[in-house]
């Protein structure tokens, strides 16, 4: 596409009052099109009924139906026995597991950490903006760790956990990360299986959004960090976090947490002080919608058939307009929902800014870092699900002309 | 029924295998089957968008879709513009209003609850145990103040929250209370619209869950405390909750919470930290299956007619076989889930235990007031409605035996 094209091709989609949206994780309307038999999964009074005789309808199963459990458990690789089945968000689940631990404590011979002048947790970067959010709301100090091609800097995170008893927890998206969509190496998970914490109430935060999210069809595989902890005793240190936003309908779907006997026998109790059960009748939609844990990964094939074309359009793009400029790194992931672009130092926001204001929507810039800085300033997240293949090209082009205008202008100011 | 017949009726009953409940406010299954319709409110894609375009299935909106904010706000009387539509439980978003205004603070210019050494609500009693279960888990003092006919006695409250300013907080079911079926009367709902507490962060809890769940056809109507206090300057003292819970599935409903327009500039962004959003699909379900607040009240009916001869039976049972002994008090109320009888003084955990042993499952004696403990062992909370009408009235039989039994042995260990 050449400059005049890109142009005409601009005028028409802002002609059309759409911003073009390449900021946020989130399925295109094609791909929410694709599950429609899903609003009809439960819809008689009989298909109610959990295989234990529950009525979905009422009140009463306080941590899921068996049937959810199970096929969490079952794509997940967790015992059905250690996962509960929360409302329609991982993210609050997560929320609450911090907030639980700031007003009850992780266990009862542990104080809760708002007793504490300063508690920490360990930040792999770049990372997910509302995994920090919920520490930066609640006054916990984050301290930035590097994430590496195979997982975080376990060096570093062994070192810093073992001397610093403040550090209270750690936040993991093990595969396919958010934004790097690096996986986790077996190495790595084994790290983090034995890792000697001062704390004793040191918490592994294994936020596995993307568990089932292939983009290719080689399928990466994530060590079973629940075996590998139990091996070295260290069970009672992960909490396990996963959810079917990104599987079904985002903000509808069914999310859950999975945790050790003990940490259940610790959160059951409080839970039920917190509500009288989530959605058992959404939970069985979802259970017959997919049938088994076969029926999620043949379901997230028709994801990726709409996915990888995206991902495709914004990495040749970015390879025909940046490539030997030395303005920009990615590399292009084999699932999750972003592409990690790096742009020189001290360019990220200047590239933020100028696809703004071309009316190009890039998750803002410092977002992948605790307290929306990022010291290097050259990290952006792309998030090519949205737009439709004809905006994304449009989007990219905006995105590759704001990369090389910052970069120039960075080098120009640099050599002036 | 004589004695023969009701030991016959209950060994049949008992060959079933099924226990007796009376235990907890749940709605029968014959009331959850003249909901099926909406099962299949929103079945297709192009259902699945709001007023604003919002696509249901996808990300965003936080706080809820315009149409079902305004059919909340319509049935309370509350603008739609104060109304936050949250997930399926008002009981999570009173424990969430507690858990963050025990970190973070009521107002920006409030100390976080955590912070003080003690603070402390007020419990009008016979009250709601999951209301007294959230205190108890955080370590909040619960100071028991007696439930009138009209309402809380506001003089013990308006001295209390003046004088002691620990108390931050009042759990108020203003309409069809649970357990007692009272409504609070204009005057009560203009005193809390004017109370002058001590603690600028006093909240009162005021717990709708049962807005319109009439059982005759005169509508109890119910003071707008919002109106009230904003005359006073009070607006941001009220935290207002309601649900669907017990207007259409439990524990897959919507439920919502309206504040001030100041509070909810305080909750929002906390909020978005918690969560991206909650179930819009479900929302627009009920919104579509209802249609408007009329179709809410018409739908009500349908519950009314299952339920109203439910608490005739217990009523009728009751006063035939108790009228005369002394030995029980109660109101049949005009709405709500429950009735609230009172043996003599020391005998309600003996006819738990008796009604127990005869296979009928009664609320915990004691549940009705803080820590479990009714200081004179003598309210019980009796749940008519889950039971088919065959059951209930052997349920009532045990039940009136039991309490003849207890009273019987009291006043004979008395003369003895």
């Amino acid at each position: 596409m050449n400059h005049e094209q890109l142009i005409k091709q601009y005028e028409t989609i802002k002609a059309r009052g759409k911003k073009l949206d390449m900021s946020r994780g989130k399925p295109s309307p094609e791909q929410l099109g694709t599950m429609s038999r899903l609003l009809t999964a439960v819809i008689r009074n009989d298909e109610c009924f959990s295989e234990t005789g529950t009525d979905c309808r009422n009140y009463g199963g306080l941590d899921g139906i068996n049937e959810m459990k199970r096929l969490f458990g079952e794509i997940l690789n967790v015992p059905m026995e250690q996962v509960i089945v929360g409302g329609n968000s991982s993210l609050n689940l997560m929320y609450d597991t911090v907030a639980r631990a700031m007003l009850c404590g992780v266990r009862e011979d542990c104080k809760p950490w708002c007793k504490y002048d300063q508690i920490s947790f360990l930040c792999p970067v770049p990372g997910y903006d509302r995994h920090f959010a919920i520490c930066e709301l609640f006054g916990i100090r984050m301290i930035n760790v590097p994430l590496l091609s195979d997982g975080p800097d376990m060096d570093l995170v062994e070192k810093l956990v073992a001397e610093d008893d403040t550090i209270k927890g750690i936040w993991c998206v093990p595969k396919y990360a958010n934004p790097s969509g690096i996986t986790y190496s077996d190495e790595v998970v084994r790290r983090f299986a034995q890792l000697k914490p001062a704390a004793k109430d040191f918490l592994v935060f294994w936020d596995n959004a993307y568990a089932v999210h292939e983009l290719v069809d080689e399928e990466v595989p994530l060590a079973d960090i629940f075996t590998l902890a139990e091996q070295y005793g260290n069970e009672d240190m992960v909490f396990y976090f996963a959810s079917t936003s990104k599987i079904t309908f985002p903000g509808s779907g069914v999310a859950i947490m999975a945790a050790s006997e003990r940490n259940l026998d610790q959160i059951r109790p409080i839970l039920a002080k917190q509500t009288i059960g989530f959605d058992k009748i959404n939970q069985m939609r979802h259970v017959k919608y997919f049938g088994s844990a076969a029926g999620i990964r043949e379901h997230m094939k028709k994801h990726a058939a709409i996915m990888r074309p995206k991902f495709e359009i914004v990495d040749s793009i970015m390879h025909s307009e940046l490539d030997g400029t030395g303005a920009a790194e990615w590399v292009n992931p084999k699932g999750g929902y972003f592409i990690s672009l790096y742009v020189p130092d001290g360019c990220a926001t200047a590239v933020y800014n100028e696809a703004s204001k071309a009316g190009v929507a890039l998750t803002k810039a410092g977002s992948t870092y605790p307290y929306g800085f990022d010291p290097r300033d050259r990290n952006l997240r792309i998030a090519p699900t949205y737009p439709s293949n004809d905006e994304l090209r449009v989007a990219t082009h905006v995105l590759c002309e704001a990369v090389k205008f910052a970069a120039a202008k960075k080098f120009f100011d640099l050599v002036n």
